[in-house]
């Protein structure tokens, strides 16, 4: 028998990932409770070493204000002695949901007596990539363990010392706990040449879940050949019908808009029936201008405007460009259609297919657009806000997908599963 | 409102994909009665126009043989009225399949009263790569005209005026139906750079699918940009337990190798537990050697052989690349291993993760190997040869999926469609 293995002559960055797949061999086969007890350990390592913790992290944030960041950024990367609990306690609910893991999707007795299953397995090595913020190393580790999976974790150059001190955390709590420790790797290097070749270890990656901003989800989209899961870029529409409820409206507008800007669930486009526009836009436009919104009119939009003169809106003329933009933050492009079909068309040419909001009294504009309408989410009298793996009761979120193949959506831990197919038979020949 | 479009400066195979983007979007809401008529209107032009298509490849058949192609391709390329009858009888199956679109994955009503429901949607663009086989326009059609697809053919040069011809009349049966007749298009262009465009239409295509061979396959992987449904390389493994029947073990062995050895879930690799080999390899050999299969021995089956003497089979010193190569032919590679681990371990090294099978008569032998390997199937106690669609009662298949993401084994209708999310409320903020 031979020894000569295809996994010769590997890279810093390659022989961790070798690692992490010969841990996932090892952690596929595990029950739950094994699974949970490593959650927890790390759960109270976290707790034991924050000290440990917050100075690696301190040594972060003094690097970043030497280097200029704005202090929202900082206020992202700093951990304090309430967040790391406020961390462990999110290791603990995770702990506490179901496991993916061994679930029976679809089983029959095919004809020939042969006994066909398809069931739930991890996918084994998951590849995040993510910025800033810490606390998605210790989110993203607890998710993959749970769900049986190997993870390597490539967080930012920014947040390399406390990663390196969470990482240190983790495998020290997973391997105590009698699981392989290198089922939680950092990914050696700060340059971008070890994000690259984390992207070509085909064979060796299962998936790449990058998280963070528009221009890192499209590098590693267009670079890898691992397969990737694409999350989080978030268009959002909110459409108002011609027959509507203009105080559900306005309501649904403001909360998709305003309540949280800097999301992706936030709404970035308003739609707005022309029949509908001499009612509603007034009283759209001062609610936005209290929110502190300003309005990216089209033409239509902008001579309701005008026609208000009273209102306190600040609003400027959309250029095409409005339209593609996810501002992530108070502003909206917003448009008169002739239409549903449309807002449906806008939609389909514009929207990252995140999620789109229709108002309506109307259950056949209902129908419709929940029928046209292609986007993770389509919501109905809802704000775009509710699409989130918590909302939705999935316990847990490693992210939204907005690519249509394997997930489509907030990702929870079924997500981060693939299936096989178990068939048993007695001797059974074609 | 805006007119200018993202989608501006197409070429040939970039605007092929438009429009079948905005075909797509029009054959999503579609219900399964309309689809059904389009699927039965082609089955009935291809009987009709019969003379049209034979005469069209004839031209693929003349040109194969001046380039002088050997018989066994020319056999695959070559239409007749029977395998016409044949191709419009399959397409008459598929519209019987219930349809997939529509189906409600998951729902529930969350605790603030909203309603979600996960349903299944069609992925929009399916994009085939394909080789020789004409059957295969049709029938990547149909599977994807059935669960609301539009679908983008690009089959090869040899056989591009059957293609033609082909596609010529599912557009006409497809725009009869009052369908939109873009919903099926033949990508322009014979050479590779077309190939190359349609990888690099992300966002117009949304998943390409390669069936044909390995280097196609891994060119694809490896140079898209569009998702890939990675397909059909098979080294499946057949392990006989130290526990076993050896009757059993021995038809399982020869059907896996030797009832159709040029497809992809034909065992490639025989692995035998060393408490057995003395009982087993004699009779193993004797029976490969009877159904012409040459044996890549490693030392220790070339031991038995020698010992055995007498035996008719051909056995040959293995190499390492044995243990990967899928031989599609009568040859197998053969080891003898320690243990079941040793088993495992020496597939997960080597195997493709197609379909592994372990014959048996331990329980414990049989739950040991079905959580340890992870490949799309573990067969136990059945031929290898079971790993297919239409074995499965999926009624039909595009593929099989040897990656983990989306879908992995056989892919019928479901593995087709994405899922979206609809979210229903009275006006829910949060």
């Amino acid at each position: 028998m031979t020894s000569l293995s295809p996994y010769d002559n590997l890279t810093p960055v390659t022989r961790t990932a070798y690692r992490a797949r010969s841990a996932a061999a090892d952690l596929a086969p595990l029950p739950r409770s094994v699974k949970d007890d490593a959650l927890l350990a790390i759960a109270d390592a976290l707790e034991v070493r924050t000290q440990e913790i917050i100075k690696a992290n301190g040594e972060d944030v003094e690097r970043a204000r030497e280097a200029g960041t704005s202090e929202a950024i900082i206020d992202r990367l700093t951990l304090t002695p309430e967040r790391v609990r406020a961390i462990a306690a999110d290791v603990r609910d995770v702990a506490a949901l179901p496991d993916p893991v061994g679930e029976v999707v679809r089983g029959s007795t095919l004809p020939n007596g042969i006994d066909l299953r398809q069931v739930r397995v991890p996918l084994g090595v998951v590849g995040i990539i993510y910025e800033a913020r810490p606390n998605v190393t210790v989110d993203a580790a607890a998710l993959c363990l749970k769900s049986g999976n190997a993870v390597l974790l490539r967080g930012s150059s920014s947040a390399y010392s406390s990663n390196t001190a969470l990482v240190r955390v983790l495998r020290d709590a997973v391997g105590g706990a009698g699981l392989p420790a290198d089922a939680v790797q950092l990914v050696p290097g700060e340059n971008r040449d070890s994000v690259r070749e984390l992207m070509r270890a085909r064979g060796l990656v299962d998936v790449l879940i990058p998280r963070g901003g528009a221009s890192l989800i499209r590098t590693v989209v267009e670079e890898s050949t691992v397969p990737v899961i694409e999350t989080g870029t978030g268009n959002c529409h909110v459409y108002v019908d011609a027959e509507t409820d203009l105080d559900m409206a306005v309501d649904i507008l403001i909360n998709s808009k305003a309540q949280r800007p800097s999301v992706c669930n936030a709404a970035e486009t308003l739609l707005v029936h022309q029949d509908i526009a001499a009612a509603f836009l007034p009283r759209a436009l001062d609610a936005l201008a209290e929110a502190g919104v300003t309005v990216h009119a089209d033409e239509r939009v902008l001579e309701f405007a005008e026609a208000a003169g009273g209102t306190k809106a600040t609003v400027v003329a959309a250029t095409a460009e409005d339209w593609e933009t996810e501002y992530l933050s108070y502003d909206i492009a917003a448009a008169v259609v002739d239409s549903l079909e449309a807002a449906v068309a806008h939609i389909r040419l514009w929207s990252s297919g995140h999620t789109e909001a229709i108002v309506t009294t109307s259950q056949a504009a209902a129908r419709r657009f929940t029928q046209l309408v292609d986007s993770t989410t389509v919501a109905v009298n809802v704000s775009t806000r509710f699409t989130d793996g918590g909302q939705f009761g999935f316990g847990a979120e490693i992210g939204i997908s907005t690519q249509k193949l394997h997930a489509r959506g907030p990702m929870g831990l079924p997500e981060l599963t693939s299936t096989k197919y178990i068939v048993t038979g007695d001797g059974h020949t074609r």
